[in-house]
């Protein structure tokens, strides 16, 4: 971006940098791209069709010696990349949980691109800071959380790249907490933790016990109901009692509301009820589903979190925020700057000094960051509460019309409740027949769908997420698997 | 993005999503605002004039209940929050480390955004692991890093989010390997470890060493030369002779190549033949200057490398690439792997049970990641290698002119060596007046430099790095100190 004119029509910077008009003619070619490319992209296969190492084979073996022109970039994405993409972002890409990229999204983020600031500190951007702060109450107003996770009081939010990072940093709040500050000091070395979660709970929680050195052992998993694939919380009484008995030490509860199997909703309230008599902080998982609460008649999603420490969902996954986007809040932001704090001489300044401001360094892994919140602000805005309601609503109906197609078919199951946006099911005829009927599928490049397991058995999951996603696309879905269900079937 | 004409001419999705003609439309007028933005930036002051609140005194309260107009957010933007902004990318901004954006990384994240795929794993989308495995090992190539980091062998490169990030796992995977994978399941408990890096060193690795369970107290500081503020080898040793003996077990030693304070750069190859023979894991941390490497006359920065286990930079500092983009590779990915995998049912697949693939998921702490290596891969492609060494020198060349200046003037002394583009220097008057200079010359909104201590005394520090940063920029920066210089002295 260097090179300009200077306002003496000087010209400056080092040769090769991209003028500003540059910026402006790539620029437009590359928001053409994009523009171009939802417009054709129902006619890509959904499934990138290559093998491994198919791509790096057309790359180069060094980077090139003299610059080249964006063109050049643009057409090897073209040629090179794109037949290794799978597209999540087409009409029906239903695997995983949606990752919805929007409009506003992307342009919002460009801003952030552009303007390249570094928001580590309040006092090195101080609208980054302000504007992440601020949304998130909005956000948590447009979602009905409770009060107490607001910034206004001890409590507010900050962006996470992933909901793996807020699991992560509410143990180390947790582990703060439950020691009075000795894990951040000394170490999780001298007692021993306990951690507990729902079998049908994220594998990030395994994850955080791995890295906040608790080790894979620390994790309890609590038995689910077979119907419902929610935890029991008699058996989360059953591990705490036994641990306290053994002297470990309950650290942190991780209820899952949508958990990623099958879209479970833990018993919220029963958790943290428990938790709390035990000393252990409540962590809520609603990375997928949470954002539903959007919309008042989807507001259940919230019951118990009036008693949660700490909560996240996504914005990037079915919010219409391009990944990354975690919304993560507590109720008390203490223990989290707490475990996270430490203060080199060349961070210090005058503000952090007052504290008046907040420093969202303190309340991460990174230490740089960049201008989150702009990307979410614009979603928002664009949208309001009324175009986030319905695009929730939309996905819902969607969803709804795939189950009833599948249930009115006598060969396949409807495995779980289903009252957001995923649908479990699986054919009658067992787990390889479902399995294969996954390959075929998928295989195919009309569709995307990925697989779990309930109750031992191999089950499918249809995630509705997609802004692109209609009517068409299920019942083109609901074929597609018919079809194929009768060729697995007949073989 | 959606809501878009499908090709039969259908109006489609739900009312309220960006359509592809809208997005084309607003897309220009963000690029445009960027461009503009570049041209008039070195009239805007470069340091926020506003106070803690003021950014969110100018929001409403809560989220609008209908959408807004995209112009609606640049107006509010421009109007409510640019003077809350401190703008890294001015030519005159000179603190902490530049963060520089550059024309191609801006649109390389463009089109990551808009591509909105999420390569958790190769297979969800080939293409996003294959470009930053290939990219990675042209950066490696590019600085001249040991053969033993590229993907051909047991290493390989992955995009972190920061330096932070990196440190960490390499931490993690330190404890898999020297613990023979027991901290990964049964956690840091058992046993007592020692991290080690220099006083100067980033507090990124205390930060490290809390998240990991091992505490604060787990970090031994190294003393360091006072001329050269780098750790002193012999000082490495007594700790770890004296841990040993405490059976304490030694599990990282953090080198810095340009620490953050002052640009110290450690001697690498001693600290790691001494972590060879004590058994513990060598990370480099070279996140400022190690691109610097690019150009062959700071090759000398790799010194020692060939026995490092682990090294990181940021391309996102001085390489012109936008936060966030912070280089890591490791000469073993095993303990890496091990230390962070975990599987569960619902990301099984075909492509990772071969073995043949890279799910870079294993190798950092989120499950989800963007279309990562778009950004630098269109950076280096842009620039080429020329262009990435004429911008690096550029840096130096004007640095080493700042460093002249001022040492040309008898009230001040340069504090420590400079051999790349970052300074440091004080008032001989001492640390009250060159305080007071510093926060003189950054409310002026000319320029904008920060502060660290060495030897006990306030130092400043004017970093070089801005592709926008010519020489008069220098000079009037050279011209403003010295005037601040004499107002302060004369008080």
């Amino acid at each position: 971006m260097a090179s300009i004119r200077s306002s003496d029509g000087y010209r400056v910077g080092v040769a090769g940098h991209m003028t500003p008009d540059e910026f402006r003619r790539y620029g437009r070619e590359v928001v053409d791209w994009i523009a171009d490319y939802y417009e054709r992209l129902e006619s890509l296969p959904v499934l990138a069709q290559v093998k491994p190492g198919d791509v790096r084979a057309g790359l180069p073996g060094s980077a090139p010696e003299q610059g080249e022109p964006f063109d050049a970039v643009l057409r090897d994405l073209d040629d090179l990349l794109l037949p290794g993409v799978t597209h999540w972002q087409h009409p029906s890409f239903f695997g995983y949980f949606p990752a919805n990229a929007s409009g506003p999204a992307i342009l919002g983020d460009l801003l952030a691109s552009g303007l390249g600031v570094q928001g580590m500190l309040w006092a090195t951007s101080p609208a980054a800071t302000e504007l992440e702060t601020h949304v998130l109450d909005w956000l948590a107003e447009l979602l009905g959380l409770p009060q107490r996770f607001r910034s206004t009081g001890d409590g507010g939010g900050v962006i996470q790249h992933s909901a793996s990072d807020s699991a992560l940093v509410a143990l180390l709040a947790a582990l703060h907490r439950v020691s009075d500050a000795r894990t951040t000091r000394d170490g999780v070395g001298v007692e021993r933790f306990g951690v507990y979660t729902s079998g049908q709970s994220h594998s990030s929680v395994e994850k955080a016990c791995r890295i906040a050195g608790l080790g894979g052992a620390a994790l309890r998993k609590l038995d689910v109901d077979p119907a419902t694939q929610s935890a029991r919380p008699e058996h989360l009484r059953e591990l705490l009692e036994r641990d306290r008995a053994e002297g470990v030490v309950p650290a942190m509860v991780v209820a899952s509301v949508g958990a990623t199997g099958t879209g479970a909703v833990d018993p919220v309230a029963d958790l943290a009820a428990l938790a709390r008599d035990y000393g252990a902080w409540l962590h809520v998982d609603a990375a997928w589903a949470g954002v539903a609460a959007v919309a008042p008649e989807f507001r259940w999603l919230d019951d118990g979190l009036e008693l949660a420490d700490s909560y996240c969902t996504n914005p990037h996954k079915w919010l219409l925020t391009n990944f990354d986007c975690d919304a993560f809040w507590v109720a008390d932001r203490r223990p989290l700057i707490g475990a996270l704090s430490v203060l080199p001489e060349y961070l210090r300044n005058a503000a952090s000094e007052s504290g008046a401001v907040i420093d969202y360094r303190d309340w991460h892994v990174p230490l740089g960051r960049r201008f989150r919140a702009l990307k979410l602000w614009a979603v928002i805005r664009w949208y309001g509460a009324e175009g986030l309601r319905a695009h929730v609503r939309s996905s819902v109906a969607l969803a709804q019309r795939f189950a009833a197609q599948v249930a009115d078919d006598d060969r396949f199951e409807v495995v779980t409740p289903h009252p957001l946006a995923l649908v479990t099911f699986r054919l009658r005829a067992g787990s390889d027949a479902t399995r294969e009927l996954m390959e075929r599928v998928n295989a195919s490049g009309r569709m995307f769908l990925t697989h779990t397991v309930v109750n031992g058995e191999t089950a499918l999951r249809l995630a509705v997420g997609s802004p692109l996603t209609e009517q068409r696309h299920i019942d083109a879905a609901s074929a597609e698997l018919a079809r194929a269900a009768s060729d697995v079937l007949a073989s």
